[in-house]
């Protein structure tokens, strides 16, 4: 299936790739020493098989690092940061001078302690958090495949190289991901498995037996075992991977600290400095007699040479690019420049439904504005981890991908809320999609560690979330989010949403795909909801973050803030202490606290206003005391939720109009 | 290597077992018919499998559920909760009347919409999270293996069932887990998955292509297939999962919604009633003329002779408990008793400490502490996500828990803290121990879902997280925790403790070990901190959540509120602001937010005081405001860490002692 005919050789060199291995070794274990902080283990034992990698096959131009049809290039196993650090100079990435590595793990230096995504050009993905790399890796793989759909081979045809250690195939997530890519056969991901029997504890038999091969031989991969020192078998394998049908697992034999004379071999090599006496020794081992950070020249040159390689073929992709009918739709894709029939029609769907009054769930009012975005766009590409019909994350016409069929926009995760939420980060760091995926919001909880780095590395990544509180019922306790809105609100970088009807729903879409450096979560409801608005709606309300939907006439006496499926319920107090207690209640719907932090002083201070507040949310307070303040009251949980009707729970936990009211009435001073 | 010989023989019946796998599925869809909610197929499809299980071979007695030696299943496919609801009822558990099967989800009921550890005698363990139940059946197994090896077969020689269903399977939770049972060869553990090629969003073929069955063998596991509705091929696939010395996986082949004409085999069985035509057609199907709820006589008798076998093994258990010279150490184990010397040597470790004014990292100070723990009681059982030497969790004379060598009390769990914590809960929920593991808080984020099962079950599970904030330097942002201590206050039922020193340290082991329906989070520093108690420590002053470190003389112009690790640092700014300023600031270290929170008013309101009030802390303002009130001040971070030595980044982010004091004069009214 793989339509990349070049044909890789060996470029004549001036001096041989063992020497270009060596300048990996020399120049990670000086940069650790210098930083007396690191890894050399990693990249002494993987120099062997990166530099026949990056010398032979892959496609990379330092000078445009991120022309598209590049290949990627991701260090899972992201402590050897080194390794990535010292090919970037070697191939003469212009933001990585030598004194870049000298500044390794310095403060505002481009060579941070594992890889950042942002910091120097060309790093694919944030890596560190073990398995985060190759699970990031199948959603590159996979948008490569999907936009290769799209465009033709002329126009994308790609590989996918990751590196991974012990600890990347021991997480679980490693589990998600490779299963996702199996079966989806993703023949372009080719895994190099840096299989040398130590992790920080010591051996690895300490705490594994797994047969590695054979495990992702059951999840379809295509499998070879090699030794990592043996520089034409790393040809030979990386090869047949790239003729191979499905997904490539190379097991690399390998030596940790490879090199060093006393160490390597050992786990005192993975996480820290070798030290003088052992780099001397390490010098003299391996004949590499020149200084702290000095690269001979023909050493220098035959890297470079391998980045020529690379620049001839991405001018020949762009000649194809100029001519190419389709250049304009590819290059407004890969921007990830939505049309502005988005818009329009989004707009055009709240006036819609303000006028029809419609009452649905938010999950059913994400998936009717989602008809319309999807209708508008095809960057958008949807899925769920296993909970289509529950998260309505599926529209009309959406076909699905399956296996060695990428023409879909459809992608049935499985249940894999993880490995979902890394494919979707890699698929936004290829480019050409906005991804999307459905779960519970409990089930956040699974994805986590996922979620931070979309956050961390600011991808415009939105993460449907439905079922978001007690409001879901029978399911019971450990389906209930309560703390997660509280987890997710205090991560950086990261929008929030929480809409409390069909218009803000809409509205909260809107601003999730506008948002083109911060992923989104839409935190939605199982339970039908009001059309609450009572003006038609101009513009984006939302877009402040908070506001009043309800100012109280002349005076007001309290503030009631709400989010969600809370503000209906707000809403009722508000009326009830009116009609009963002469209060009047302003109410404020904040469906988004990141927007709201970011407004004024004055416009925050005329939503919050100066009387007493209460805050109503079906979640922990935690947070809350922030917009309350000290006189304030929390109305929502203060323990986990129950199994039961949703209707006996909000009863149960006494979130209802009464309960606020009898709130109100106690803190309030009466005229 | 199993030492039960009991060999399991079908008893004389009054009916078949066929009839008895129907009464489950009888009640299995008349109660989910009734709550208008819930999950049939599963029950269904495993009725086969379960009634074989527990009619011929599970030892329990549900007179006495709790028995330590009885034999441990699990659900881990929650959702088919009524299949264990409805187990409890035909067996005779007292607490699970018909009266509890017809309030199936409702308020109050024992018989929560997913399994609930609590809710219902005999419930081991809280399932419903996918994955959790089968990761927290290897910590059971474990346990069981370990507790037998220190009081031997006479007294603890059980087996751990669990069914598992797809989704269990494809979260990367089960990888870890069943990569560390098939390491540690846990012979008695035996796991049916229900391969009804069934999820919600359709046949799994929709995103899985794994050969199942050769993952578990890649992991070491002894695997078996058969048809899940041939109850000979069940039995005799049981036998030899308990002869195995490895643990089992038996795949079973089912038909989810078994028994129902037109529905069964599909995904509308998974999570639906079946409703009133489809029930009254499986009636027919199945031969089933009986009532809504109604169980005939004999078929109830048939399921109590089941039970008759259990009660005599716990009779006969018993006897052999009560002649045992080892019974009274035996049960203070399983009542999980600390021995008075653990907390008096932690008493004189304080004194030791203050007297020698030892300046360590708290994490240093925590395995200090631990050599005083492990030293006075076994109980504890150690390990670590692969971090050992950095988590420092291992003390003096601990041995390994080793593949088939249960002996010792120190676990490698590998890079798995999704697994290392659910285990936990299953060295917890077993008894007989109680286990402490360390991860780096950052990685709290991929222990999330079983952290808080944890909580939600009440267990004394103790997370020793280190490296917990920017102190911990160059690994950078990706391990530089920010939002997760808000994400583990905002968790209900959790004691997060982040002590200042070495004598904060111990009280917040002390705390933790106390806590016998609570998990606790240690979270330390990776760097050295002063010893900074002036007094000698008499009693334990963190268990009071916050107390005036520093209280200021005359007046208090401002409150300096820190933990862990800027306690040390709002020290240095009361100095500061006393030297160079003359404003006198009280000192407050707030160890743990919930144990504050559940002082008195007049407590809180002390420590708090009326001055202003600053917080530092090096995370997450989110839940600050609630200590600080409007007026208040936070000094710590606003965005993602970054890669640099530690002193670098207390500069770079302003938490320092100058930025703290200039904050102080900024908001307090001088004199």
């Amino acid at each position: 299936m793989n339509t990349k005919t070049v044909i890789p050789s060996v470029a004549k060199l001036a001096v041989s790739e063992v020497d270009m291995a060596n300048a990996i070794r020399a120049l990670a274990m000086d940069a650790v020493q210098k930083a007396s902080s690191g890894h050399p283990g990693m990249p002494m034992g993987m120099a062997d098989v990166a530099t026949v990698l990056f010398n032979r096959f892959i496609t990379l131009d330092p000078s445009q690092p991120e022309w598209p049809d590049r290949d990627r290039f991701v260090l899972s196993a992201g402590h050897g940061s080194m390794l990535q650090y010292a090919l970037h100079f070697l191939l003469g990435y212009e933001d990585m001078p030598v004194e870049e590595l000298q500044r390794f793990r310095q403060l505002g230096s481009r060579t941070a302690g594992h890889p950042e995504y942002g910091h120097a050009r060309g790093i694919e993905t944030t890596t560190g958090p073990l398995g985060q790399g190759i699970a990031t890796a199948v959603g590159m793989a996979l948008a490569e495949r999907m936009l290769a759909a799209r465009f033709g081979a002329e126009l994308v045809d790609h590989y996918t190289y990751v590196i991974a250690g012990d600890g990347c195939l021991q997480e679980g997530i490693s589990h998600e991901a490779i299963d996702l890519a199996g079966h989806l056969r993703l023949d372009r991901l080719i895994v190099f498995w840096d299989d040398n029997s130590i992790s920080i504890d010591g051996p690895t038999s300490l705490s594994t037996s797994t047969d590695q091969a054979a495990r992702f031989a059951a999840a379809g991969w295509h499998v070879q075992r090699i030794d990592g020192h043996d520089m034409e078998a790393v040809a030979d394998a990386i090869e047949k991977a790239r003729r191979a049908e499905q997904p490539s697992l190379i097991a690399c034999r390998t030596t940790i600290g490879k090199g060093a004379p006393n160490l390597g071999g050992s786990e005192k090599t993975h996480g820290a400095p070798l030290g003088d006496v052992e780099i001397a020794a390490t010098r003299k081992n391996i004949r590499w007699a020149h200084a702290p950070f000095q690269i001979p020249d023909e050493i220098l040159r035959s890297w470079r040479a391998a980045a020529d390689r690379g620049r001839a073929a991405r001018v020949a992709w762009e000649s194809k690019l100029a001519t190419s009918p389709r250049r304009q739709e590819f290059e407004s894709a890969v921007a990830g420049e939505l049309p502005d029939a988005v818009f329009e029609d989004l707009d055009a769907f709240r006036k819609e439904h303000f006028e029809k009054a419609t009452k649905v769930a938010t999950r059913k009012a994400s998936e009717l504005a989602l008809a319309v975005i999807n209708a508008a766009t095809e960057l958008t590409v949807g899925g769920s981890a296993d909970l289509t019909h529950s998260n309505l994350t599926i529209t009309n016409g959406m076909e699905r991908i399956a296996p060695s069929e990428f023409s879909g926009r459809y992608i049935h995760y499985g249940i894999r809320e993880h490995g979902m939420a890394a494919a979707m980060n890699g698929i936004a760091r290829h480019g050409g999609f906005i991804p999307y995926g459905g779960t519970f919001l409990c089930f956040a909880d699974y994805a986590r560690g996922a979620m931070r780095l979309s956050a961390l590395m600011g991808q415009r990544v939105i993460y449907v979330m439905t079922h978001d509180s007690i409001g879901l019922g029978e399911d019971g306790p450990t389906h209930q989010p309560i703390e997660h809105l509280a987890m997710l609100r205090a991560t950086p970088n990261l929008n929030v949403f929480r809409p409390a009807d069909i218009i803000e729903t809409a509205e909260c879409w809107e601003l999730a795909l506008g948002e083109k450096k911060r992923p989104s979560v839409l935190v939605l409801s199982r339970q039908n909801l009001p059309m609450l608005r009572t003006i038609v709606p101009e513009g984006n309300r939302s877009a402040r973050g908070a506001y009043l939907m309800r100012e109280s006439v002349g005076r007001r006496d309290v503030t009631l803030i709400a989010t969600g499926s809370e503000v209906e319920i707000a809403r009722a107090a508000a009326d009830l202490l009116h009609d009963q207690h002469k209060v009047r209640a302003a109410l404020v719907s904040m469906p988004c606290w990141e927007l709201f932090e970011e407004q004024d002083e004055n416009y925050r201070a005329e939503v919050l206003g100066k009387a007493p507040r209460i805050a109503i949310e079906a979640a922990a307070r935690h947070g809350w005391d922030r917009w309350i303040g000290e006189s304030g009251v929390f109305v929502g949980m203060t323990g986990f939720g129950a199994s039961a009707p949703a209707a006996d729970l909000y009863r149960h936990f006494g979130i209802s109009a009464e309960a606020i009211a009898e709130a109100a009435l106690a803190i309030i001073q009466k005229d």
